[in-house]
């Protein structure tokens, strides 16, 4: 059946899905600010801007009228910025329809308030709307979906049912999704990824090998699943798609802004010279600061987390932060051996 | 405390630990067969076939008498390849002081049977000994742990008292040691990590990105542990340091041997060619029919392994593997979802 979709968003990410819906074939509206991408995209079918070399297809059509390409919608999919979303989710939400499967795609926290996504969105819609929310998440590179290049993600949602029609409506011989209720453990995993990412970047640019990163990576998927069960996810959601997943995707590619970041600080740079040669927003920085936050908030032990922020924001260097992670007491692998637990 | 320390087979491994061993101030009898190379190590101090370049510790003395070696040491180390283990512990098992603190560090299985190093090990030493054997595992290239950069591992053991005194003995600055009670989960996740390995090489081998690659990863992880938990483990102990983490090191290097078979055979190369190019075993391929048979035993739904085990040795492409695998049915990610399960 071919359903009138919306995508509001038009980065990489909200532009790739618009092509897997619209493969699939579906109609999309894509909803995006700025009148001289959108008329790219009606004319030309392609955004240059984010994923040049790609020809869209023109089933999806641009549209920077964000009421007219949400009214009504049967399916409404929010790919924006994390800080963009409560603005965006107010100004669309009276056009909202009652039944809509609204899904989003967004990975990180409101930073001023350390809310998951859910929850800012919940906090702008109707509670019917907002309780059949969907969160999509998963290892997906937006440069690889739109090439049809083999991806896994996960949705996930308090409504089984919600959950379950976002599964059809998505996937396909390229894109294969997968079902898991735990909302709470996607979102977070997903946003708490960047600050191991950041980790792995600068144990590289700190020379050390392989083991080291992979010690990184294991310990700290650890400690971001310990303040996410805190915070009321299941621990078996961060070795899944939405944790591991897209912790390998970030942590081992070149391309990651996140790991860029951090191997610039393992060589040595201090944090302001790094974000300058960066020239935009470090989403790994940002979540350093909110893990801290939320670590100290809800009392739970967060070793790596504590050492990056030091080096960020209060001068330890590197090595030092490593000597310290190195140093610390003996203690076991893990808390959570879940029902076999002896 | 200063103790007689055996470690049994001097491969990269073994002489990797037993400088872990020499550094805590221990002193180490370190077991070979060859007296050219144990010749080596008592007067050049170098292991040059499998270390070179590295000077050993003096308080590291090599032997090829094994019940010498052996014999009253309060703490033996078994490093000899997996194929081996059963030949050497029988050969060993008399000589073993009743009190011993047996650890041994090798990943795999026993071909034939199909059975744990553990398993192989209790069979031939005393069922105190077996008692209270302690396995090693974690992400640890040799070559790296040699040159004491920072590395995380994992001890488990049924015993408590034996995994804490292990932790002790060998965790140092550079080696971090955590204790884990799941035995079983540690080793079935060191063996069977090697298929995906060879299937993360295979999908590199054919072109795909990142996103098939983390996919492959997550999904294999999702299937041993799937095995793991029908066999007795811990489904959490496959996002530790003897699962994820030891995944995360041989996946992405290129230096693993699985890896690189597996991207020949994604070229499209046939198995024997690779086999012969690869001029050694190749431990992924030996795993994947051993897990086949395992899954097939114990009717477990491992659609990844059983892939590869048709490429391997059923004549089916890598191509048409991986589209068999994304044309699967819609499932949920996880069925282990521990004590938060709804």
């Amino acid at each position: 059946m071919s359903l009138e979709v919306a995508v509001i968003g038009a980065g990489s990410w909200g532009t790739a899905l618009a092509s897997v819906f619209a493969d699939n074939g579906h109609r999309v509206h894509l909803w995006m600010r700025n009148p001289k991408q959108a008329e790219e995209v009606n004319t030309r079918h392609v955004n240059e801007k984010y994923l040049p070399d790609v020809r869209l297809s023109e089933n999806i059509v641009a549209s920077t009228d964000l009421q007219e390409v949400v009214h009504g919608k049967p399916v409404v999919l929010l790919a924006v910025p994390s800080h963009a979303m409560r603005a965006v989710t107010r100004e669309l939400s009276p056009h909202l329809h009652p039944e809509v499967l609204l899904i989003h795609a967004t990975k990180g926290f409101e930073m001023e308030s350390l809310k998951r996504m859910s929850e800012v969105i919940a906090e702008e819609v109707s509670p019917a709307v907002a309780e059949g929310l969907v969160v999509l998440s998963g290892p997906s590179h937006a440069e690889e979906v739109i090439l049809r290049s083999p991806t896994t993600v996960v949705v996930t949602s308090a409504s089984e049912d919600r959950m379950l029609r976002a599964q059809v409506l998505l996937m396909n011989s390229y894109f294969r999704v997968y079902t898991n209720p735990d909302l709470i453990g996607a979102e977070l995993a997903g946003a708490l990824k960047n600050i191991i990412a950041l980790g792995a970047g600068m144990s590289d640019g700190l020379g050390f090998g392989d083991n080291a990163k992979a010690a990184l990576l294991t310990r700290g998927l650890a400690e971001i699943t310990r303040l996410g069960v805190k915070l009321g996810a299941m621990p078996l959601t961060f070795a899944g798609l939405a944790g591991i997943g897209d912790l390998v995707v970030t942590c081992t590619s070149k391309h990651s802004r996140n790991w860029r970041a951090g191997y610039l600080l393992g060589q040595g740079k201090p944090l302001d010279e790094v974000l300058e040669q960066m020239g935009m927003v470090v989403e790994g920085v940002r979540t350093t600061n909110a893990a801290y936050a939320l670590a100290s908030r809800e009392e739970v032990s967060m070793p790596i987390t504590t050492v990056l922020y030091r080096i960020l924001f209060e001068g330890t260097s590197p090595r030092q932060g490593v000597e310290e992670l190195m140093g610390r007491g003996r203690t076991r692998e893990n808390e959570y051996l879940g029902p076999y637990h002896t």
